[in-house]
């Protein structure tokens, strides 16, 4: 496990979450990142609970993940793992088609599922008892299992989007696994693909580190 | 005008949308960027009321914009302003850490606000009388709002978010400007720095150059 107290690369994540949330922080995507290409990391936890006033200076929002590598300080996961990507031909292929297109379904999973799947997530978790959501469901189940098809079709019988495993597929399936089957119509193919990158032993390494990181339950909900 | 029927680069846009739309097809970022840097570009309008089933195989959502040049094919407005972007160090600056800070807020803007500001649209605009709109447009405005003023925060009182102009601020400016003031508290920072990105002569001419090539209102609604 690539993680040691003297890395160069520093990743913040929370101290702690509500159960629910456990395994779907966002850091995880760069965990998952850096462990694909057995780079060492080191952690910042920080209270999720009261977020220090001074955070908002590195990350704008407030939010997680944040990257520091030296003087390279980097917000937002999609520009994280892009960033780590960059160093890496297991992540980004070298030549320019291929690197393009991982870069594509990059952004795809960010700008055209991702979108949909937080507001299926607000609708059938967060919100799922409030009337808005209960009168919008139709709607966006509908929306949702549309993209759900489209991407489905483009993967067609290949185990990833561009044949080969990329930093797109990453983030897809990141994405992807937000989502749950019993709610939603997912494509079979779609639901093999996400366990295959949840079975990549980088993912599975990333997970785990992930959930050793949150403060033990027996110490209770931090201030 | 950088439109030429022979250039090299081909952007795929809609022949015909609503006038309510016109102006904020996403081909309009494309279009922005290499005006930025004046590479030349030739267009193929597609039919935005009957998609040619042919055009799922490029663009697996159906959408625009679609981006070719050789054999680089790319779908997603933010992978092909960041590609456009590579070539130029106008919109992506060479040192490591300028570069990096470019990235990321290309991608906060797709991942941090769009998503906000597509369901703001959504519900003042595609679903504006509808019930669940009315009841959850409070909540999304909060949030809309907050995000709005971590932004303000962020950029103070720069002219662009690291400083100078960046592929950054163009794609946060594309997506704050399908907000309006009138509905939503945007900070009066934010509101200026959306002017200043209109008022760029490459923004004018990307924006001249979609209103030119929808079909004339004379010639009615394409079937
Ligand atoms: N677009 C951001 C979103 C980050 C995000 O949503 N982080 C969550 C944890 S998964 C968070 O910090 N939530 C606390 C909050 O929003 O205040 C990214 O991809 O980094
Ligand atoms: N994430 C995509 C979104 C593209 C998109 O929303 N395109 C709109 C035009 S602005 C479209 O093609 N709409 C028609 C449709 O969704 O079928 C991108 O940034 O390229």
């Amino acid at each position: 496990m690539p993680q040691r107290d003297d890395a160069a690369i520093e990743v913040t994540g929370f101290a702690w979450v509500p159960p629910f949330a456990r395994g779907h922080v966002r850091d995880l995507r760069v965990r998952w990142a850096l462990e694909e290409i057995g780079l060492d990391y080191r952690t910042r936890l920080i209270s999720a609970v009261e977020r220090p006033t001074s955070y908002f200076g590195e990350q704008p929002y407030g939010q997680v993940p944040y990257y520091k590598e030296g003087d390279v300080e980097i917000f937002e996961s999609g520009a994280i793992v892009l960033h780590i990507a960059e160093k890496d031909e297991r992540l980004l292929p070298r030549d320019p088609v291929g690197r393009v297109r991982a870069q594509t379904w990059l952004i795809s999973a960010l700008n055209s599922m991702e979108p949909y799947i937080m507001n299926m997530v607000t609708i059938d978790g967060f919100c799922a008892d409030q009337e808005w959501a209960l009168l919008r469901r139709p709607a966006q189940v509908e929306m949702m299992e549309r993209r759900l098809q489209h991407l489905s079709v483009a993967l067609g019988d290949k185990d990833w989007l561009e044949g080969r495993f990329t930093v797109g597929d990453l983030m897809m399936v990141e994405a992807l696994r937000n989502l749950s089957a019993d709610r939603l119509s997912i494509p079979q193919n779609l639901q093999d693909y996400v366990a295959r990158g949840e079975a990549r032993p980088a993912f599975q390494a990333a997970l785990a580190a992930q959930l050793a990181d949150f403060v033990p339950d027996e110490e209770g909900v931090p201030a």
